[in-house]
């Protein structure tokens, strides 16, 4: 019904979580009623972030540079690794201002349903990261969902017996949602109740 | 808190209409996460539909021909014009399948307030139209609210002089909706129960 283009452009968006047709009808009419530079811009935002972020050496977090700002701040406590799942959920932990130690980004958790095992996450990269820099206590924040937990237990497993301190945060955070979603205040209480495993 | 890449790209997602700061992180990182070929697919879909979409010579809506599929169509009647605010909403007529007229899409409705006058819409094309081919009836199928009755209204006084058969869509459409957001079988009863005005 469409042209092919705006057709094209409106499967695009559809591709896109959450993005279901009418959404990405409005948001294809939008881009073509926009000004010629805005929609380059985007479309260039797109390439760019593509072609420049990468994983970081160190937490494999997502970042433009070798190593992420916070793995190469100073003011930083590498010896605490805080393991989260997602990139996002260091954004979510970075807001609340109190967490100043490092991360490990998993990528994902485990969920054998969906062919997620250990290999496709970046375990091997945590253990080969806490047996070069013997931290003093691993944090455990992936989801509090089923997921999530199994991920903490399965790496509790392998990181205590390397004699490490293996910590889970409180369930402060609901259980059953996503901790992205997560309150700076919640946040909190999860980190001030962690408790070792 | 995102390396800048990451953040040039959340924004981006951020200015598209009915996107917040948490589903532009959400969609954003998808992108990052997505194959390269997917981000480029994406990225090139909307730089093509802005170099390939214009206006159609003849009725002004989006298309990637110099006239549109629906008024090269031997098959649809030229004389009946369907004026509409926007090419979504000829899509949405188009979904009912009953409608074998052609359009003219107005690419909004006249509202003062917002600067909108008759010279920001494609009202001069409209008449030129109306004077050259002298259709047999002009329904103003502009939205059920405040700017689309003035519209049709102010229409209608520019061609109902010239001696054209002026008619407005049944408000079978719900008064203060969006003609975009109307089922098929609503759209129907606004078409049959048109009325000259």
């Amino acid at each position: 019904m469409h042209a092919p283009p705006i057709e094209r452009l409106i499967e695009q968006f559809e591709r896109l979580p959450g993005i279901g047709r009418k959404t990405a009808e409005r948001l294809a009419f939008h881009i073509l009623n926009a000004p010629h530079d805005q929609a380059a811009e985007m479309a260039d935002a797109i390439v760019q972030a593509k072609e420049q972020i990468h994983f970081c050496a160190v937490c494999r977090n997502l970042t433009d540079q070798p190593v992420c700002d916070i793995c190469s701040d100073a003011k930083r406590d590498g010896a605490i690794i805080c393991v989260v799942e997602t990139p996002k959920d260091v954004a979510a932990m970075e807001r609340m201002h109190e967490y100043k130690g490092s991360y490990h980004v998993l990528h994902g958790s485990l969920s054998p349903m969906d062919g997620v095992g250990p290999d496709e996450l970046t375990i091997g990269a945590l253990l080969q990261r806490v047996q070069r820099s013997a931290p003093s206590e691993v944090i455990m924040a992936t989801n509090p969902n089923i997921q999530g937990e199994a991920t903490a237990m399965y790496l509790c497993r392998l990181l205590k017996p390397l004699g490490l301190k293996v910590t889970r945060i409180a369930h402060g955070v609901p259980v059953g949602g996503d901790l992205e979603y997560a309150d700076e205040v919640t946040l909190m209480r999860a980190m001030e109740g962690r408790r070792e495993m």
